[in-house]
């Protein structure tokens, strides 16, 4: 009896700190079953915003909350207040997302001081978010000094590309003296859809070249051979590669100089545009939202439909470069809000490839946020729909670093 | 006999114009033979550089030539005095290399006053280059006002790029602007060496799926389906796409404010960077010229194994992007300095394509600077080599144009 009592008060709470936002989940674990979720948004402002989802009733709150911890303090509390947890002692493992873990992390690790600094070493590669990620992880281990804690990274995953893949075709010196080099991003959701393939198609990860399309306001292709990381789209920041909701993609860096000449903006200015007023809205003047796109595509708006065909255009192309990366693929994956949700980009994307064998039934893809098989039975690719889940895979991560120590 | 006398004194001559530099190759038309060719270097610079080659023979000349015109007339001079020609009036037609024409040139054009105002006005998106070309072409006008004079672009076959190909992912006003979009280069050669492979293939261009890649110290890939261009690597500039020799290629255009700012140069200074200091010279730290990086390699330096890892990497993956862009391809071609002659890099770039029907004979790749296919008979997809000739082109479309007037 008290065995099982123990178990059921293993939890684990994953938490995504943004400047002034933290998601949470809570798993029950080892069953992986989500206890609770939700977020506490405009942290710092004004009218904070705490939702919290109980027994699928979602509880939203507005009140101050000045910073992290007392963003902790109360999520703590409600969990307690909704009799979510009976004690803090329930929760025995806190996992984070960080963006950047830089060469130095190419796994998650068990956080402690040196760990700590070493992120916020990394803050000079991911200015906006790891700073965030370290308020978070500081803010729990003041209230919940004695959980374990660990550290789950967005870059990790991709630390196996080979040096090809990675480096930059500049002086070499920038990738010694200041780390300039393609890192990647979206790790997380990578390897988590990479794993669940391999369950999905019966066949050991370390057969498999996977081809993972991570389609969301931010988007990112990888090339996963063998369940290691071969390339990436994204790159020393995740504006590289695809076109995105704000974000332009690759463009030629010599436009840099030129639009700062053109428009007398600074390069940093320069950049602000390419992150922010690039991608979908810029092309369609419109929206960054594929739904909006979409629907103003449907009405007949060309700069719309020019907008979605350029997003397709770069997401199709970087299929063909990834399978030429693994001479071919044996399964092409989508996941994230666009690619679990819009048909419509699933189709542009896929129409065209059957030259390196992927043959899909467009009656299969009329499907929203669901796992399944796109690809007609022959087909030597097979093309699937997996719904990501990174806070899972933080969990999870954190049952095995605990379970090691 | 009146007829073949007046045939014989047909000839074209074709002129690439640097801005201290003016090569030359004069055409007997229609035949299509090279009578002679060479280079006049160091324009406005002490001790000029005149080479002309004459019956096989090299003949060169150190002397100061102040300006283009001055080595226009003292080409024609030497024309004469070596018996190449007998009078000015044997030369019926002149071809200019341009490289920028824009959106403005979709095709060759006869010149005149407004032609070259136009070339002029896109001076600012090629500012090294197009001024340069109007100096050839004012200096031929002057000494030889008469003779019909064509501007043959390297922009010009990527015209029939479609929006989604040539639009960058930029706020649109950009390309209304200031006319950002990409345009491409090395048209004259990619149009050459696939028009060239239609007749090695025995089939009608507009049937084929064609992937040319344009290796030379700058680099290019084309996709080019049914004869016209539909995708090409380079970009608003020539130093967009794969890796080259001095050129980076693509890179996270977030890279260079943070260069700027570890660094403390300006953007120009780091455009500057990518330009000439990046590439296989900047991954190596030895050398632009593939031939001393093979040598290092095999030797066993690292580096240089590295930058030509990192130079096939790029032109690998672009060829599958490409194949996606037109669901597959009838023929890959390699052409210019590194195509035609370098059979490690067309091993490289060649190997592990099977996923796309490319089945080729490492034993016919031995081969240096000649026409010849690589591929096993039975392979779909067809390699050839193929040496590409700009200057042929040129000379043709004057004798097009001279003939359709």
């Amino acid at each position: 009896m008290e065995g099982i009592d123990k178990n059921k008060m293993e939890k684990t709470i994953a938490i995504n700190a943004g400047s002034s936002s933290l998601k949470f989940q809570l798993y029950d674990m080892p069953s992986e079953r989500v206890i609770t979720a939700g977020i506490v948004e405009r942290i710092g402002l004004k009218d904070s915003i705490f939702t919290i989802t109980v027994d699928g009733e979602k509880i939203k709150e507005i009140i101050d909350i000045p910073d992290h911890e007392i963003a902790v303090q109360m999520l703590l509390e409600k969990l307690i207040n909704h009799k979510v947890i009976g004690s803090y002692d329930e929760i025995t493992g806190i996992g984070h997302r960080v963006v950047h873990g830089g060469e130095r992390f190419p796994e998650s690790v068990y956080i402690d001081d040196q760990v700590i600094k070493d992120i916020e070493a990394l803050s000079e590669l991911a200015p906006l978010h790891n700073p965030a990620n370290v308020t978070g992880i500081k803010a729990f281990r003041k209230i919940l000094p004695d959980v374990i804690s660990v550290a789950v990274f967005d870059t990790a995953f991709h630390q196996t590309m080979p040096p090809a893949s990675y480096l930059y075709s500049l002086p070499y010196s920038y990738y010694e003296d200041y780390g300039i080099r393609k890192y990647g991003f979206h790790g997380t959701s990578h390897k988590y859809v990479s794993e669940r393939a391999a369950e999905l198609l019966g066949r050991p990860v370390e057969e498999l070249r996977l081809l993972t399309c991570h389609l969301g306001n931010g988007a990112s292709i990888a090339a996963i051979e063998g369940g290691k990381s071969m390339d990436t789209s994204m790159g020393f920041t995740p504006l590289a590669g695809v076109s995105m909701g704000t974000r332009s993609g690759n463009i030629d860096p010599a436009l840099i100089p030129f639009i700062m000449e053109k428009t007398g903006k600074t390069a940093e200015q320069v950049l602000d545009v390419l992150n922010k007023e690039s991608g979908m809205l810029g092309v369609s003047g419109i929206s960054s939202d594929l739904r909006d796109l979409e629907d103003e595509a449907a009405k007949g708006n060309d700069r719309a439909e020019l907008a979605l065909q350029v997003f397709v255009d770069r997401i199709h192309k970087y299929i063909g470069s990834y399978a030429a990366r693994m001479n071919g693929v044996d399964a092409i994956i989508f996941t994230a809000g666009i690619g679990e949700n819009s048909s419509y980009i699933r189709e542009k994307v896929l129409r065209g490839l059957e030259f390196m064998g992927v043959y899909w039934d467009p009656a299969l893809n009329q499907v929203r946020g669901e796992e399944r098989f796109l690809n007609y039975p022959h087909s030597p690719v097979k093309v699937i729909i997996i719904p990501t889940n990174e806070e899972l895979m933080i969990a999870r991560d954190v049952e095995t670093i605990k379970n090691n120590r």
